[in-house]
């Protein structure tokens, strides 16, 4: 697998010391050109670049349908997309963000998610399982985050050394294979502040689950956008943080 | 601790749901000014924001020395410092940066670590007990990463959601308190990629450790800036990546 690459290290352990050859994830500068205008640059595995510039013009709001998007160009670590030029236009492209997700942080209005979709309580438990199983850098390298979307039977599983980019990357793969958003779920391995809640909403995913921890913004925003938080989803065990009628027990 | 805020939450476990109040880690969008020119905006904390600017402005390579900084003021969320103007002048001022960290990623030029600093294994299998034991945040809510400086006999921890931001904090800490950096280390507990290992040759630290993996940008920053990298520090066994001298078994 290209992601992977091989380290020499010293392995101490109980005392002893090995020389060792690890394995290492293999993370890249991708950049991003949008209509030759707007280029970002961030730190991500040169892996399913497709999904992922797909789902980060979606999740940035950019864009609304994948009518939206008229080219997608990759060359290597260089994605090239263009959009309608009044698309750009029309948004508030802040451009110094600090937010590794790019401009999200900045949005001042939330359309609250409006879906009825449920998930069983068993089902979550199994999926975080099935995650760390599908999760092979990870495996090898203990160096991405992995997040996976979830639509009917489908289950597709992404790896990335951003958190970021992982989410992009699985919201990009179900738009692109025509998932209805609104009946799916994305199950991934990172905390949840209001920069990745604000990810989901914008997708209009109802349910963000997680083995890790929600933060204060991410509560408020989950609120805001009504998605279903779940967080330390382990073993037998999980904690529901907003509209918990989506669960089923 | 105003940093932590309570939540209602509905916990199931085993088959059984309690409806009971969880504590979240508050996060606020933090705004750095430097000489009312740049602006930079991000989640974090809000706590020991002075040891942050100052971690941040030698971090970025903004100054050099304390000296180079004239006024850090802060109101609130709002931190506004000023340094020489000519220090700003001469920066490479990328704006446009995905990292959460800021500028950093796009240093060209590394000026490798001269120290002949040293660190014993079982200190280090000790200290990073000692982090997790000092991380009171962490283990309220489960959602920050937590940092600390070693220098001689002090251990200063420091807690934020954002990674980079607590590494930021603990140098700071150590300018502001005269510490030695090139016989100081930092123990974390995030992944290691080039910008978290840019940020400690910046610096002037020799060893980085985490509990965490390097990625393969990591261990080639460490090689050219000569730092020891110290990964998967957990229990009685760690991994060195780079310059192992400065490791005594």
């Amino acid at each position: 697998m290209k992601q992977i690459m091989e380290e020499k290290a010293q392995n101490y352990k109980n005392g002893k010391i090995n020389y060792v050859t690890e394995k290492v994830v293999k993370d890249s500068t991708i950049t991003l050109t949008i209509n030759n205008e707007i280029s970002r640059s961030l730190s991500a595995i040169e892996d399913s670049l497709e999904e992922f510039a797909v789902g980060y013009l979606f999740n940035e709001n950019m864009v609304k349908s994948i009518d939206d998007i008229e080219k997608i160009e990759i060359n290597e670590n260089h994605i090239n997309v263009e959009i309608d030029d009044k698309l750009l236009k029309t948004k508030e492209t802040v451009l110094c963000s600090d937010s590794s997700g790019g401009w999200r942080s900045k949005i001042k209005e939330i359309e609250p998610i409006s879906s009825d979709f449920q998930v069983e309580a068993d089902e979550l438990i199994n999926r975080i399982e099935e995650l760390k199983n599908n999760a092979q850098i990870w495996q090898a390298t203990g160096g991405t985050h992995v997040a996976g979307i979830v639509y009917k039977n489908n289950f597709i599983v992404k790896e990335d050394v951003s958190r970021h980019v992982a989410v992009d990357k699985v919201i990009g793969y179900g738009i692109l294979h025509n998932y209805d958003l609104s009946n799916s779920y994305v199950i991934y391995s990172g905390r949840m502040p209001a920069d990745m809640v604000i990810k989901i909403v914008r997708s209009g995913i109802p349910v963000l689950a997680s083995n890790a921890a929600p933060a204060y913004s991410g509560c408020e925003t989950a609120k805001k956008g009504n998605v279903t938080l779940v967080g330390f989803l382990r073993g037998q065990r999980f904690n529901v943080y907003n509209n918990k009628n989506r669960i089923i027990f």
